[in-house]
């Protein structure tokens, strides 16, 4: 009983805007605590969150290669929602520490200026430990600072490769970060965040090559073929973000793109492809629970044994452990 | 029939020790083509591979970050063994690239002395695609590399972080390499490649600097505490790879890793514990493709739209995939 009126508490808190309640709230997330599962069902259950005009709050992912100004950038961005009136959340995601655990936390010194301000949620977040990683726990973070009345949410990746792809995957509009000469161009590609930044921004722009930056981005992004009638272009803009440069552009083109989502239908379907995927990792996590309770009852460590000394192969060895789990 | 035959003669191939058979077979695994559960069938059912002694291949990976010298050291390595009459598999496995596909073979390049050895087996490996990445395709071509009768098998991996230490793994050795001045300690603890090393190496030991890596290396590694009797103490050691140097220094380690592995029973353990993965992650996969039928269906399709509105929490909804999936 007492934890079922601990978490009404933190939802109603959270409605009201209260930043102890949010932020025990993503602990709870970021823990995978017992009492996620309740939480989450209460957001659920309170009808959709959110600002009072009824949609979704809108999910900005910020990506890019350590030294390209992410953090000066998301602060900038912050600054400017705040001169407009909205309530902002922030949440820094570090996903590359499996074993360390805990979010890097130096670059936050720069967010420091909004840390005093009610109207702003900061939270860094590492996905150590966490069932489904960065797949379950952004979006369910989220759901936490949508509750709270936050829109926009920015979602800053710290690390490169894989989870930049990944955290673009949790965004509405994913914003891809550069700076002039660091052959980002390649490293781009290499990465697949050409495929999935909606808005790129070369940042520092006041470094030589900034427009050299620019164009070979442009170029590569044109190389995917012309855009079909009504598809989203990505614009390639600059800033110096240090300086607030460019920073209108930036609000510009991302309220842009976010009425684009909405118009053409693209942000309900990108919301029902997320939700795909958490649903998928939460079930294989379930399921990869009975396996872990089959191991400690026998089965999994003896197939395990015969596949270890070449007795048997894998595949037959997971067909049996799907019989026993699934049926 | 063909099929069977087929996947019979490649087997035969590989242990008569046919390059272009293990070629194949590596492919097989690689694309995760229909081929590929007989294959791995046929190699259990022909009992334990690899060389007459009877035991498994001792399989070493390398892992460090970009510009350490991990190819050169591989290189150096395969040389070493050579010399000592064995007949060496390498595998270069690059799990960072999500979308662009196909291994990075830049490096390889410093390989080229051993391309037309017939008893060094070298392949590039990308894990695209493959279901359960790395902790699946990395198994499969390791055993086909035992069956060809390679022992050593050195494993490559291109990238960093995360990776690095799945990589690890997989392998009976993880020989960790850094470079003088490169901040690599602090990266090392970060990336949590000291809790998986059990052989350090400072490469590049004639630059300014090596000692001082070696010996900031050995304070974290004690920082974990005094080892157990009879627990393996992972050794620092330097070498200049480009030159050959302490290169006997690293094989007699290697040997001596390999010897306590197999004399306290560790070797045994991690081969189990490695193949309690594989099955899980080849479980999952099949878990995973009945989810997809479901999609198909209707079923997961109607759960992420009520989730993505706000009607349903994830956690509920993947319950019901699951008492769908496996009752």
């Amino acid at each position: 009983m007492t934890r079922t009126l601990d978490v009404a508490a933190l939802v109603a808190g959270a409605r009201r805007g209260d930043p102890r309640s949010v932020g025990r709230m993503i602990s709870i997330v970021e823990d995978g605590s017992p009492q996620l599962r309740a939480l989450m069902a209460a957001l659920a259950a309170g009808g959709t969150p959110g600002p009072a005009r009824g949609s979704r709050a809108h999910v900005i992912g910020l990506t890019g290669s350590p030294g390209v100004g992410k953090s000066t950038t998301t602060s900038a961005l912050v600054r400017a929602y705040r001169e407009a009136g909205a309530r902002v959340g922030v949440l820094a995601v570090d996903p590359s520490s499996p074993f360390s655990g805990g979010a890097l936390l130096g670059d936050r010194i720069r967010m420091q200026e909004h840390a005093t301000d009610p109207e702003v949620f900061i939270r860094s977040m590492a996905s150590r430990g966490h069932l489904g990683g960065l797949a379950s726990a952004t979006p369910q973070a989220i759901r936490v600072l949508e509750a709270a009345g936050c829109d926009p949410i920015l979602v800053e990746t710290v690390g490169v490769g894989q989870s930049e792809v990944e955290i673009a995957g949790e965004s509405d509009t994913t914003v891809v970060l550069l700076a002039p000469g660091m052959g980002d161009g390649i490293q781009a590609a290499k990465a697949g965040i050409l495929e999935v930044g909606d808005l790129f921004v070369v940042n520092k722009a006041d470094r030589d090559g900034a427009d050299q930056t620019a164009r070979e981005l442009r170029h590569m992004i044109s190389l995917g073929g012309s855009p079909q009638p009504g598809a989203w272009q990505p614009p390639v803009l600059k800033s110096v973000a240090s300086r607030g440069e460019g920073i209108d552009g930036v609000m510009k083109a991302l309220a842009e793109h976010h009425a684009w989502l909405e118009q053409s239908g693209t942000g309900a379907l990108r919301r029902r492809q997320r939700a795909r995927t958490e649903i998928q990792g939460l079930a294989l996590a379930v399921l990869q629970a009975r396996f872990g309770d089959l191991g400690s009852g026998g089965t999994l460590d003896s197939l395990a044994a015969d596949v270890a000394e070449g007795r048997l192969d894998a595949f037959t060895a997971a067909d049996r452990i799907v019989a026993e789990v699934a049926g």
